[in-house]
């Protein structure tokens, strides 16, 4: 059949069903990650298209999406990080390929037939969970971001981050199922002293985290699955901690164990790092909610606006605390606010995409967002979050962001 | 760093960043579709994990999962459908690269730059739109189920299927984000007598279907986003016509062109194919709307049950007229039923997942699921299927599925 071929040299090498991108990479091509490059006809109709299943029968997205994870500038590629290009996200979901990923010694193999979660410490009967009985096991499926903590880190000083991505990049939503923690709790029967539960990965990091068991017993879930297939490798693969609103580094990967004490274990992860280092020179710790928080994604740094005219200024706000109950927009810098459209129903710990109709006269505009949650908590200005806090901190950085429109169209990242 | 190798005969001719899929099949290697192989350490808290962005920024599924779509055994590869692994489904989304297909001429490659929407007819000016017109009108994001009208076609004359992937698996569910065809009637204006809208794709086959306006004026949506990201190709890349619970051959892919008329065009996919043929011989025509319908997932088909015991009986429940409203489960063959627990919100026109504790003694059980969704329609009885509409339909069939459990443990496809 004359129908297609693929593109000059990601041919050769390929037999029936193979995919092309690791050979059109080796050869230099530029397929973007995750796609199939074919030739594209002048008319579609006027030739068959490719057969089923040439791909092998689990499909990959189109030649022409090329957005991708970037990697942070650090000079490791083990203990590192990597954000999702929120710009270019569609919908109220982190397609599971480009989930922001949070490092600390690189992506573990693990087969899940080998794997067990161990329940212990403070219970009447210390118990081991394989996969498979916690698949047999009630589960719940939700859905709801997970940030890291370090989300916005660059900005603290000064505006610093050229992208959305990599501003507020470390922000992804996806669908979760799994076990309750509360599920498992009755299995092994909680002793009265029972206040902090230790979690474990079984990364090259061994990462442990303390968390209060009262958040565990809410809504801390033994997550298996992401968006309807099991978690991602970089997500955990096979079994995760998952605690909804929490900083991205308590919902613990490759989780392995669970310890229940009387006290937190003060582990290097929760007293050097993901502490809060406030301007007394005291440090904050366990500081693990996340707050409100929103950021406008279109038009945003970099970008250039071809003209004056109609625009829809979107973007994505959301809460470690609750659902989002407001979003407002301001385009003079927050001398003044309307509120924005919320396009998706807001869950409980979980993103909401808004938007607002701009008419751009053509001439200097400051655009902001500013998110309220349903506990009443409002997201700062910079100047506010800089005199509660000072500037020697590094996590839960939540102001409001400001871009800054020229006149030429042109969008800046700044403090106003 | 001595951390991990690709498996053999996949490594070799690998450069950094490349994936191995490609090379481990034409290899004769069994890696499955979507998914790179690592070597599996005993202890991977030993060595470092892989790195970050070895993948290109777009990640692939873990080694360890293997489902894929099969094909339907029918001998063309261009004209065909693939189904969806029912069975290994975790949560309610259908992942992208697992949607089922229905294809009547290959996936076309289509260059979203080049690709245009026109709709025209009773208009009262004609407008071609871009997809990047598309993209930056107003949105809506919503989770809806598709089914094709042809799911379960193989049980009409006697229980055929040896899957629920085979038997149910022409249903996915994604989160879908577009512009509303309302949104573009208002941008084109509507004559007093459109009733009808042609939509036509840009596949070989050049699809075409006849759509009611008043559907298309509720909720028809041209949809280019999926879970998070641009439709796939195999989903209508760039464009699909988005019509909640209509037979899902009228959610045209690849959509290039809707023509408003004051009647159906009367199609070859809508008057020879996509009708249903009743006992006295006459054929009933736009039997738009799929009807209540569930499954029990697991157990099903082609599993064995190890012992007697507990289990969780888990199926999935939809309807194409509104939300579910309940589901119940029979393990006596429809003699008694209880309720199930319905996992999810029911949202219209989209899936729940229910599920039912059951202690198995050991006895032969048939085990049914029956859906009753919010206009009160009831999934009917096998029997009372063919009572009403004979054995000469292939479309839009909803009986009541039994799963029979022998005292082995082994589970069959019956019609009880």
């Amino acid at each position: 059949m004359p129908r297609r071929r693929l593109l000059a040299g990601a041919g050769a090498a390929l037999g029936a069903g193979a995919l092309a991108v690791g050979s059109a990479r080796a050869a230099g091509e530029t397929a973007p990650p995750g796609a199939v490059r074919y030739d594209v006809p002048d008319d579609p109709t006027k030739i068959p298209g490719r057969p089923l299943l040439e791909d092998g029968g689990y499909g990959t997205r189109s030649q022409f999406e090329t957005e991708v994870r970037v990697k942070a500038p650090n000079p490791t590629d083990i203990t590192s990080w990597t954000f999702t290009p929120l710009a270019s996200q569609i919908g109220n979901l982190t397609p599971s390929g480009l989930h922001f990923e949070r490092h600390h010694g690189g992506i573990p193999t693990i087969d899940p037939a080998r794997h067990e979660l161990i329940l212990h410490g403070l219970v009447d009967t210390a118990k081991k969970f394989t996969v498979a009985d916690l698949k047999r096991m009630p589960s719940v499926t939700r859905k709801h971001f997970i940030e890291c903590s370090g989300n916005t880190l660059y900005e603290w000083a000064k505006p610093t981050a050229k992208s959305v991505q990599v501003s507020h990049g470390l922000l992804s939503t996806s669908e979760w199922t799994g076990v309750l923690f509360s599920t498992l709790a009755r299995e092994v029967g909680l002793k009265e002293n029972a206040l902090w539960v230790l979690a474990e990965g079984a990364d090259a990091a061994v990462m442990t985290r303390s968390v209060p068991i009262e958040k565990l017993l809410s809504d801390g879930m033994i997550a298996y699955g992401q968006n309807g297939e099991a978690l991602r490798p970089e997500q955990g693969y096979p079994l995760r901690l998952l605690l909804p609103g929490y900083e991205g580094n308590t919902h613990i990967k490759w989780l392995r164990r669970l310890q229940v004490s009387d006290r937190p274990f003060m582990t290097r992860e929760e007293t050097s790092k993901y502490s809060d280092l406030m301007p007394d020179g005291r440090a904050k710790l366990f500081t693990l909610q996340m707050d409100a928080k929103s950021v406008i994604t279109f038009p945003s740094v970099g970008m250039m606006l071809p003209k004056p005219g109609r625009y829809e200024i979107r973007g994505i706000a959301w809460s470690g605390r609750g659902r989002v109950q407001t979003v407002e927009v301001s385009i003079d810098g927050g001398k003044s606010w309307s509120p924005a459209n919320i396009e998706n129903a807001p869950e409980p710990m979980c993103t909401v995409r808004f938007n607002l109709p701009w008419v751009w006269d053509g001439r200097p505009a400051t655009l902001q967002s500013r998110c309220t949650d349903e506990t009443g908590a409002v997201q700062p200005t910079y100047q506010d979050l800089v005199r509660r806090r000072g500037l020697n901190s590094v996590y839960h950085y939540n102001a409001i962001q400001s871009w800054a429109v020229a006149a030429d169209g042109g969008i800046s990242n700044v403090h106003a």
